[in-house]
């Protein structure tokens, strides 16, 4: 969980009967690398089916920037935006590719899913 | 429901014995955002398989074409829209993507599905 | 069934024994519109699985180019090539993606596939 | 001159003594076929080099989105644009580059330049 | 010159005062090779500076149309079209770039230009 | 079975205990129409999972480079290639997808497995 | 100067009050080299304007290929080309630009232009 | 001038009798809005002839990340970043190119050129 | 077992109850060919779920650097990596996509995956 | 000057009395960075003019090869080069595009021009 979980706002799903897909590309997302200090950039997609909530586009972008000047790891940050956002939209499943630029010629994507449990 | 359906129409699929597929890309849709007022933009790919009617193409450019000076949600207007069309073309399935263009640096893309009750 | 179905050559296929697949892109279909008199433009992109028969190529395009002034609609003339190459070849399987040029600025496309009764 | 121009902001170069260029592309440009009544849709590319004013983005994106509703002729709203922005900016020299989506199957680009006067 | 100049419509120039420019992108050209009466296709791009008359979209269409099924070599269908327009349009200056699309695995492009005398 | 089966050379697979696939793509085919004695060219792409014996690959470029100047038709060269490398490799399986480029407007594509018996 | 050269056929030019250009993309061209006896792969592009005579493209095609079996330099059959196709077609000038398939990891292209005396 | 100026470093140019030049991209430029407050990203192109001095790419990389949270508009920090470099590095000329990301669907690049007095 | 699996090292999962993927693209592979003594070129994607390690991008760096001047084959080194990484960062399942440029104008790829026993 | 000038080797240019050119896609090039002693990789292009001598691209392949482990900058390396080829190639002109990839977030780009004195 991160300090920036409460940013994340929702509206109410106008259409919860019907199993529907929404993907955010985010491809401004940057953070610093705890070890260099140096920034990294990448681009988060989330991809979700929503229950009873959407997440608030403007609170989305607010809550990513909010890493901007945050030391982390490419793996934590990954699995530490799916943990906040599954905790405040309620989705049915949730899944957040998080493409990094590269680094040392390699780049690095990370790919984790939730899914809510039955 | 939109204040819109009425201007679809149909014409008589000839090849109902055969489950075949029509998929049709609408790269002009625009609307208005109704916090903010300005104009949003994005493409809709619906895809279907026809049961005893066809949508007619240029009717449903008129439809599309109507919600240029609506306010209206991303999510709301994608499963808007696949509500007028099912109810009016009755196909066996549909799917609608709808893409809309970046805004505040992040694109949203909203994928709904409606299958025909047996 | 076309008026043209009696243009299609076949030859023998020579390795009927193994199940292979031939596609075939044919960018350069085109016919016309029968409510306006205009021309369509489109790609016919065919696939099968021959059993005995393979479609002879010069044939095919000359078949296909008779539908040059002809006019026809989308849905109609791609299950119609589909019947005609169908009944001629009789492949195994048989599938025609007929994705046709923007018209008022949208594309359609239509996907239908035969498969031989056992 | 159009209706809106009035609609247009500039705020002050702050490197008057440098001869540089200002690239600005909205793809998003919407306006009305005044002989059909139809939506058109283009991207506007403008290039000027500032003299003692720069125009103002936000300022801009109003105005282009005045036209939304109005209907004119590509080559009309063209120079149209070119005339109001070199009226309001001043600038050393405009390029405006107008690329409108297909409509029958063609394209069209209209390119206008503006010089001031020495 | 053809037998369909007759065919090409124009409108009145409202800013003949600027030296501006027009680019027609016309993709869906096809005529008939003479030799071997088979199609061909191509693409057609018009440009030009306006002098008093612009040339009407719609009757340019009508008129790329008719050469439809008209036996003509690359090069004479090219310089034809010019002409043409050339003495419809009374153009400050035109050039025309037809792009054939590959026969025995080989692609020509034509380009001719025309300007007005002083 | 081609006259060339005997230049395909192949090398001891190291990690025989491993299912692991093995893709060569090779784009400078060319053969001869047996119709035409024009050439043909197109794309071999070769994939397989080795069981003991891998291809070697100097030796694959000489056997492809071998059907320079033989008259074959495509859908024959591409069982042909396979039966010949299915039995000197002896692969757990192996696919070859042969593209080859447009001839009369068209362009086809043939894709043809094999799958060793248990 | 090739012994090929007597392929190439011309027609007469019906243009030649105009200056304008033929490019012919030749993507098919093959040959041998000289030391290793392996085949070379690449693209010839031609760029002529015509004087009285333009190249007939099927003999230009045969021409063309009669090269692929002829060991030869990349550098040497470029400018070989050049002058067969300038001395049959006595162009106003003449471009040729070959670029070859990588050999060894590196790619050469070879650019060689033809101006008539005047 | 900015307050970061200090953290560029120079090496010596060993080939000054040579006019050449170095092309830098850095593609991960990011400062902030000063109205809004949100962050801007953009790719800054560096292009320059050296004399004496060539810029030390570490120092140059730490230099553009100083600017990652500076509440500075376009056009300023683009020509802040041309004097910056350019009293630095004193090059024969040098230009940026400095490309911003899509914001209200309207993308902005800033050009600016900086030559040596003789 | 290669000499250089003492350099990988790795840090420790921090969301072991989560089944994610992680996928490292590093295009700067370049190792020496055992025949002819040039070196190979090549991209090496790896993909995994981490069970308790995750490898430390820095050393995988400086291990896949290793093979800068050692002579082996294709599908050994890629086979060989898989072995190493396996041993080292014990995860769920891993993949090796190992895609190497072209040599005789032919690409090869080689993909191997491992399966963590039960 | 480099140690390894003496691998590069000449044939004679048989069309000296014509102005052509050659370019040579290198896009295997890798050296050291003799800061970090990190391997660094890049793509030369090389275009010249021959007079009397044109490079033996094998010879060059082996030359360019030889600077796979010496530590060298991206300024010195694309100079020296430049400066081994123009000393035997004795071209009439010459250019060198060495395009280093991405370290730190950055690409280079140094580009180098040789003219024979006259």
């Amino acid at each position: 969980m991160s300090d920036f979980r409460s940013l994340l706002e929702t509206f109410e799903n106008q259409f919860p009967d019907r199993d529907y897909q929404i993907e955010i590309v985010a491809p401004e997302f940057t953070s610093v690398c705890p070890r260099t200090g140096q920034p990294d950039f990448g681009t988060m997609t989330i991809t979700y089916t929503p229950d009873k909530k959407c997440v608030e586009l403007k609170s989305l972008k607010f809550y990513l920037h909010s890493f901007r000047n945050q030391g982390i790891f490419y793996e934590h940050v990954t699995n530490t935006i799916l943990d906040d956002l599954a905790a405040v939209v309620e989705p049915r499943w949730m899944k957040i590719v998080a493409a990094f630029n590269a680094r040392g010629g390699m780049t690095e994507t990370v790919t984790a899913k939730y899914t809510a449990a039955i």
